[in-house]
């Protein structure tokens, strides 16, 4: 059921193909920490599991301790004592980080985007009275070419 | 009395129609941390009322927990010890952590559009130089008009 | 002396007239976080003075605290326990994490702004390119006139 | 060896002299906190060796200490308690926070960047319609010029 529902996840973060660079990228590293933090909350229980001091004993455990460590909160209330858990623990810091500066980029785009739309719309602006300016002129040199015209008839 | 403070807060963030996004954004996103962040307080004293270890008894207690989970630093003084509570706290850091990412993204859109606006001043110096050459163009022609005109009449 | 020390390093930090926003809204943040971090440290000794499981006693500890309280990493091994503690702890947070803000979005607008003055030169050399087509439509106005004349002469 | 492998990784993320600040500023900035970490874990083992409550005694517990502070996570399991071990802490947090701001920017600035380039290749588009306006433009000059010639003649 899991594997179906992250399958479904990741399709609806990374399937749309228009989409932009950094929404795909805030969508797909989101996607990723979500795995990272499942998987790893369950991989670190094995790597503890034995440890004299290990206080990470079960899946909810390590899960609540996979949040606060992805969010970089880090109570001390439950931390890896084994070289494994604390490779574990190194990974979900980093891909926690890396997701949250991503998702901190990926807004930063989208509101300078929005702003700077507006200020497409006066360049656009512009471009069309361009086209106005363009289309006086040729209408300046059809009246002086009928002028040329006449004054060459005239003689 | 508090939702009145808090809609009086929400409407100063919120309701200014003319303001840029990420201005909205950041606004609105610190009005709903600091309402996750009260509401959250009371709702973990209730979560944890009874349990075994529970560390988080009082209201003022856990403000001052959800106002160190929400800027993830975490002492460990004070965290939650049950499913419940742990939920609620997983929300306060969620909305703290995409709270302060939004916080930082509009000072970066605000930043760069303060030096493109620099820029812009040059563009649209640009776009006057433009409409000079136009109206230059122009009087080239009304003057080619007038010798083509005089030329007729001479002869 | 410390004082002296801190208006010569506002001075340096926020004196330059000419510097962009970002450069002077980060440099004032940091400015504003050293002073609110060493005034911070004495004021949370003084206010947890006497409280019974007060673990913040001395300056030195306290400013050890005021660091990894700024900075969000929180060991634990020192906090605040009394409501004047804990305030002035939710001020270095939220001064820390706002300044932190502040930096990384001067960092992206200087960074967007370098890459920015790349396609910036090419839209001068697009004006320069501009002004020359200027200066070849009036050349052919000139020689127009010419023609106009010597035609009108002619006869 | 080590020094072997950190020349190569310097020279992998600095070498490249085409790079964009951003990009080059990133890589620095990353490859800065590596070297920081791994001779901070050293010097906070031998500034810690000694003090009477030191927790901070062997390599690998100091490495991830570092790993733990320069993420800001900070679970408290490890932590300094002399000055030259909170000092050397204070580094390896400043020169986290600092490197993770940077690599936040420079994410923004490849994003915003991407999206440009898209409003940009619209730019290039409608300085190519110039073109040919300026193009028209001359061969209405030469029609016009063909016509004076003729009606000249025909006197």
């Amino acid at each position: 059921m899991l594997p179906g529902f992250l399958a479904r996840a990741v399709a609806l973060l990374l399937g749309r193909q228009g989409r932009s660079l950094h929404l795909k990228a805030a969508g797909g590293a989101t996607a990723v920490l979500v795995v990272v933090m499942l998987i790893g909350s369950w991989a670190v229980v094995v790597a503890e599991h034995g440890a004299p001091r290990a206080n990470l004993r079960t899946y909810p455990q390590a899960l609540w301790w996979s949040i606060e460590t992805a969010t970089t909160v880090g109570y001390g209330d439950f931390y890896p004592v084994t070289l494994g858990g604390r490779i574990i623990g190194a990974v979900v810091m980093v891909v926690g980080i890396t997701t949250y500066g991503m998702v901190t980029a990926a807004l930063a785009t989208w509101f300078v985007g929005r702003e700077q739309r507006r200020r497409h719309h006066l360049a656009l602006h512009a471009a069309e009275l361009g086209e106005e300016t363009v289309h006086a002129l040729h209408e300046r040199f059809d009246r002086l070419e009928r002028m040329v015209a006449g004054s060459g008839e005239r003689n």
